[in-house]
């Protein structure tokens, strides 16, 4: 028998119990319809208070609603909002306040499940409250990581400068940008659709300025403010616990018959797939 | 003044020279025409020559035409080819002789431009011949990594068992793959389109059973078996010598003014985009 399929090590699905997975509060997920489908997003209000609580807002007088990813960069980060820069100049965007950074927290070890330590880039990584982060225990801060799939404001080069416009992580983590940059949310469905966004051309930085050519941004809704027959029930996998730790340790001792030899025992906390269920079902 | 466009911290590119630059050779040179775009691919004969060989005499007989991306995960693998496992049986797949495994090379320290030592998965990361690498300098193996956008052969559980069937990494890295795998290309343009190949569900393993939801391959062709007047000219960015060794370690140390805190002087090997141009022009 010859199955030529390279095996997917995932966790293995089947073997995921319902009660591993919680709820994603109505009241911090958020619905982006695009050109090229759906996107649900994870916001983080215990990282990043003041950065969810703008997007919210923005949300909710629909700010972004026919807006665009104007600059986006294959391999790094689709960018999208009010385009508020000089270039552009709207009105809206001048009147909002510059965010001050959300880029750390104090660290706790119970509220963090250990992944890696050292990586390449912090003295420890795993996941806080279901996302993907890293910490320094000797300085007491843990940050978010910059995964694909991260949502994060941009700024200008003063560190408390964002206002509105955000990105998405599109391509391998650059995680040269921990730390700096606050992460305030994280896709948990619809990613193929963050896929399809159009790219622009790195000769230009990325900015797509035929506007034609650029993916609408239809409609941002905060799923508590739907309607209740209308709010999708989205349940992300706990991070916490010993079962989410068991999890882990065995994704890093790969015993599979297809590691004929083995890979190093490590893990890069942004390639660690965490299931999600929509309605109920496996997505 | 406020801009608010997060700078896109790849190599300069106006500042990047034509002597920079080396010609793919037409016999390297892949064209996949896809239901999402054209994907450009270099293969690299020196690391997998027996894989190479074995994927232009498919790509030369047309097998692959008409196939498709029938095991998409998101995060992870485009995989394609004959589906010539088991469960889908044709008759050619059964034909061709299973192919040892091609994971490692020789270390030469002067064809391996160092990026990274060490790294979280090897004692060195860099580049070799233009393709993302790591290396084991003391037991002198080095092998090619799986970086978005790698190109290698799917196998079953032994290591000697690739026949036709390839994925393309659309995900974050997945490292523990390195050196169990071979790795025999890398897509030079057009990995936007490979973004567009449509997914599977995670919970089916990847597997798209509706054949009419898969992306088809139109055609894929050789470069050098096409008229000399529709033969692209794609020119990738030599990674060897100090001007490259410079890029590496500006990049490395960042020193524009966004960086408000210093990111820590890691690079990721994954995470080096390298510049591209396709007739003259930087894609």
């Amino acid at each position: 028998m010859r199955v030529l399929l390279l095996l997917f090590f995932m966790f293995s699905l089947p073997g995921v119990m319902a009660d591993e997975f919680q709820k994603v509060p109505a009241d911090d997920l958020i619905i982006m319809e695009l050109d090229s489908g759906r996107v649900m997003i994870q916001l983080i209000p215990a990282v990043a208070p003041n950065h969810v609580a703008r997007f919210k807002q923005l949300v909710a007088s629909g700010q972004y609603d026919g807006k665009s990813f104007y600059r986006v960069i294959e391999g790094f980060v689709a960018q999208g909002g009010l385009e508020n820069d000089d270039t552009l100049n709207t009105e809206d965007a001048t009147k909002l306040a510059p965010l001050g950074i959300e880029s750390e927290l104090a660290y706790q070890a119970e509220q963090f499940t250990v992944v890696q330590t050292p990586d390449l880039f912090a003295p420890e990584t795993g996941f806080f409250s279901g996302f993907p982060a890293a910490a320094d225990p000797e300085t007491h801060k843990a940050w978010l990581t910059h995964c694909p799939g991260a949502l994060a404001m941009a700024r200008g080069n003063e560190a408390d400068s964002a206002t509105s416009d955000f990105y998405i992580v599109i391509g391998q983590a650059p995680r040269y940008l921990d730390r700096i940059m606050t992460v305030f949310g994280r896709v948990v469905s619809g990613f193929d659709a963050v896929q399809r966004i159009r790219r622009g051309k790195s000769s230009e930085n990325g900015i797509i300025s035929d506007v034609e050519q650029r993916t609408i941004i239809h409609k941002v809704s905060l799923v508590s403010m739907l309607p209740e027959a209308e709010q999708p029930l989205v349940e992300v996998l706990k991070t916490q616990g010993d079962t989410f730790s068991e999890r882990i340790a065995s994704r890093k001792h790969r015993s599979h018959a297809f590691f004929f030899k083995k890979p190093p025992a490590v893990l890069d906390v942004c390639q660690i797939p965490l299931p999600v269920k929509i309605d109920g079902e496996l997505n």
